[in-house]
């Protein structure tokens, strides 16, 4: 049984403690939130959960075996080192860190401790997320051509972070976690409309060595909630519509075979349009699944595949953004 | 009655003769092609109407007052330049040129001949721009934020251009036409698949002076076919589906107010949520009104709006694109 | 401080327990079902309400003025009579009773005893039906000349009630407060696929005096979930997705025009086709809003909308439809 | 080559002239229409073309082999009968005639004469239609349990049919030729707004002896298009949703299995929800299919599938339909 105690009950925690409360083999003994209005909404729910103002008299308590944080990233350098230096296994919101030399340091320190480090992106554990990892790992789509996600909506505005570090790291993760390949070079593009240098709107491309692209559209100032991403692929292509209540993904059977002409320039160029195919996904709520798998990771002692390294990855593209930003689009490599 | 020569009867040569054939005030006496198919698809289908297969013959010819020209860009210079020299009035197919020069020198020649210099954007007289420029005149929008377009499908790959010289110059012309601002800036994005150095996929953001921002995505490589538009203004927003049969536009009552805060960083935002309200739009065939239109300029020497500037306009964003392009993004000052 | 037992905390049970005890007016007291599990989880959600397994001792406790009742419609009449008989106020779940002779005796046992009874059509709480309600008092869709509704999907298999009895009570009422016009006949077409005489697909057509006429469309064996209905009006029309997450309802300024011709058959008819309108509904919950407003008219003694005699009237219908998909469509007259 | 002849050159004639003249072993010789106006535009387009008023002039021609005949339906029996009995071939649109007694008569007498005589049911040779047959014969959707169709907009008041005779041709004749099903009993119920006894909204329930049952809904007076088909199977169920530019057929792996339980009324249903998927479909014009097919049975004198019986089957379901309509659902027995 797994105890754990979790930091931050504003908007993502209270979905922490009631998902790895809900599991068999742990279970949530303490929160820590400093506002007295978020204590006793925990209070209320959770009668036999200790609550706590101070984050340091939960990462101390030899009651916690486990610290799942939920605060802002800001925040997050200080509460995980101090947690892991506390022997505590940790299971930290995304965006991981705030720089990439924090986020360096901390996978240092949890793989000195032999402690299991979870950067949560939740979206990995989605049916739709699993099914995409399958097919493009199955060879499905055949070698991959680009990534070209969409999230745009009417967006919360945030005062500490840009449109980037709030919704990039939903498809740059995604982007990781399926393309399994190593990006060179970020050219990213956007505006602060509103004069206080976080940017509201952002496009990045991110390119890779083997004739791979990706891009990325975020956007807080859209009349319209679109969350969807199209895969290219060889062999088939895909698109991923996220607020579609079935039938999220679509393959394709469509694509170009390509031949070299005479001249140098000369390419032949010929099409393939077949049958689309709506898999059946698996509806289970991710969060759960992440829970589940951070638990199993930390009794069975063996890596996760959203540990550290995979947080860092996609701190150091947040990172690379918003230099490239700066320079309206120069393109920085990684 | 204007006399109307057409270069070119390949895909969109029949549409240009089908439609000055068609008006009041005009009809099509000459076509050029230089392949014998198309020449015989035009005798059979218009009997009366002279075939020849050398541009020069009709460029020269005493019956012709205008010339409208459906050949490949790089053909565009020679052939408006010579009209104009004949003292033909032009009509030409975009993208006008293949270099901000030529543009700058078919502009000059033909004020100094003070011939009618059209641009076929066709796009601008269609029922959707034309409500889009109505609302955004009157002000309905407020302050414009921003302009984001994606036009992708599984394309016909160009032997000749890239998808940018191939699919923005319809949103290009389009943004043109809307925002009326002058752009300071441009960064592309993109990636040529298949070895030709030919790009099957880019993104372009453009940058103005006055807190306006504006993203092209254009992909030949897509398994499904989108072309949507969302433009943010200060009082509403509208999205723009023109694969939608009836509703393409769609304008919201949506939007933020900001105020600044007491900190630098600092600001306050809150949300407006309203009604959703979509014009019937005019149905007309866009290129009759456009014809219909560049015949009035002619008979009363009045000049056209899409004229050699606006799309001298357009080809100095393709040039720049291109030179940005080169260097994976690097914004070039226009 | 209206003092509520709730029978039943099976299905629908747990949103009345939660939505009359989150209203500032009226508490929870006291719940009532016969199995275990129920029992066990109202004790851990609500550790103060008293939990018991037999009706008569909620029904008859001293402690409650109100009952609300979410057990099978063969329960109601017996449940329902013997709370009025107690002297508390009603709320019931759809469809009323299974019978109009049960419904009648309780609508005259209610008034008799001035107690409230309200027969829970939640529906009618939404913010589209508000919205739509709204819409023709005001007479912006002019005469109503039809409503057409569709609602399938792969659902529940019901063991006691047919597909009519099941789904068809959501929109006959709606229809019903919408319209507020007397039905005078009505057919019933179905089928009962798996022998058992409950029929799992149902047609019905309901006639009203004033040239008017409604349509139902209800399927528990469709392999899309549809929710769609159609109001035609003389002035304007509109659709009702209640799938869609924003712009449920859409009013189209469409129409047709007709003018008698000379011969007796002949009619002039011209179309009209203008703007599509979608306004911005409430979002809140609507069964919240019912239970406020059963406890208001508790308070206040004042007649609900949908009481007893709204209840009986789709029982009306629903029997009626009962009787005529005996044979196969013969119409019933009311 | 068979030489054919055209009779009403009106809204459905100039695509049967266009078709017919497009194939290799097809000519149209001559086109007969009373209006100067239709008579000149077939001279326009067609200026080898014969053109006549009379349509006895047309039956006569010994230059003519074949007749298709697009005009209103009360002149069907006359022309159809004229053709046969002048041992023309007969082409004719659909409805085939007013009555069933005129059919059986066409029908016999064109097998007297041993001609060939087709009745123009074109959604036959649409590719969603054919796929659909395919699915259905090859048993990959198993024993058909329903068959729905809703076929709305705003559509064009007829003045000589009511709107069963004008839009549900096309449903009643797919359903027909996909469920090879002998209907028993039909029941039809709808409303005439408009005082001239023709029905401008109607819905049509056709029972089948095999557990089988069949809805149309029609109607004139939709501010929307709806033209979609739900086919729910014992395997498998899809939707056609005909307005789809791509994915117009989505078939789904969803049901139910149903067993017996103990007592009578007892069943016990379990679901089943998979995959869906949307076959490629041919995208040939349906009506050049058509023309190609008869031209083939003519030249082979072999029989078509869409011959007079099948025209007449349909006119039994229209008669059917105009009956029970009159009795407001009452079944009428086939």
């Amino acid at each position: 049984m797994l105890k754990v105690g979790v930091i931050g009950y504003g908007y993502w925690g209270p979905n922490l403690v009631r998902n790895f409360n809900g599991l068999a083999n742990a279970e949530v003994l303490m929160v820590c939130d400093p506002s007295l209005q978020a204590q006793n909404k925990v209070k209320l729910a959770y009668p036999h959960i200790d609550v706590v103002s101070d984050a340091k008299a939960l990462i101390s308590s030899s009651k916690i075996d486990a610290v799942a944080i939920a605060t802002p990233v800001s925040t997050h350098f200080e509460l995980v080192k101090n947690a892991l230096e506390e022997g505590k296994h940790v299971f930290v919101e995304k965006p991981f860190t705030e720089t990439v030399a924090q986020g360096e340091e901390l996978v240092e320190l949890a793989e000195k401790k032999k402690l299991t480090l979870v950067v949560d992106h939740t979206y990995l554990f989605t049916g739709a997320v699993k099914k995409m990892k399958q097919l493009i790992d199955e060879g499905a789509l055949g070698k991959i051509y680009y990534f070209d996600s969409m999230r745009v909506n009417l967006g919360l505005f945030q005062h500490d972070v840009n449109v980037i570090w709030d919704l990039a790291p939903h498809d740059l993760s995604i982007m990781d976690y399926l393309l399994k390949n190593n990006p060179i070079g970020i050219s990213a593009n956007g505006i602060a409309h509103f004069g206080n240098d976080l940017h509201n709107i952002a496009y990045i491309t991110v390119y890779f060595q083997d004739n791979l692209i990706a891009h990325f559209n975020v956007n807080w100032l859209s009349p319209v909630k679109v969350r969807s991403t199209l895969i290219g692929g060889e062999k088939k292509m895909l698109t991923w519509n996220d607020l579609e209540a079935d039938e999220k993904i679509k393959i394709y059977d469509k694509g170009v075979d390509v031949k070299n002409g005479e001249g140098i320039h000369d390419i032949l160029v010929s099409y393939r349009s077949g049958d689309m195919w709506a898999p059946r996904l698996k509806q289970t709520e991710a969060l759960k699944e992440e829970a589940e798998y951070f638990v199993k990771c930390v009794e069975q002692n063996s890596p996760p595949f959203n540990d550290g390294h995979s947080g860092l990855r996609v701190v150091k593209l947040l990172e690379a953004s918003s230099e490239s930003l700066k320079s309206e689009g120069k393109i920085i490599k990684i």
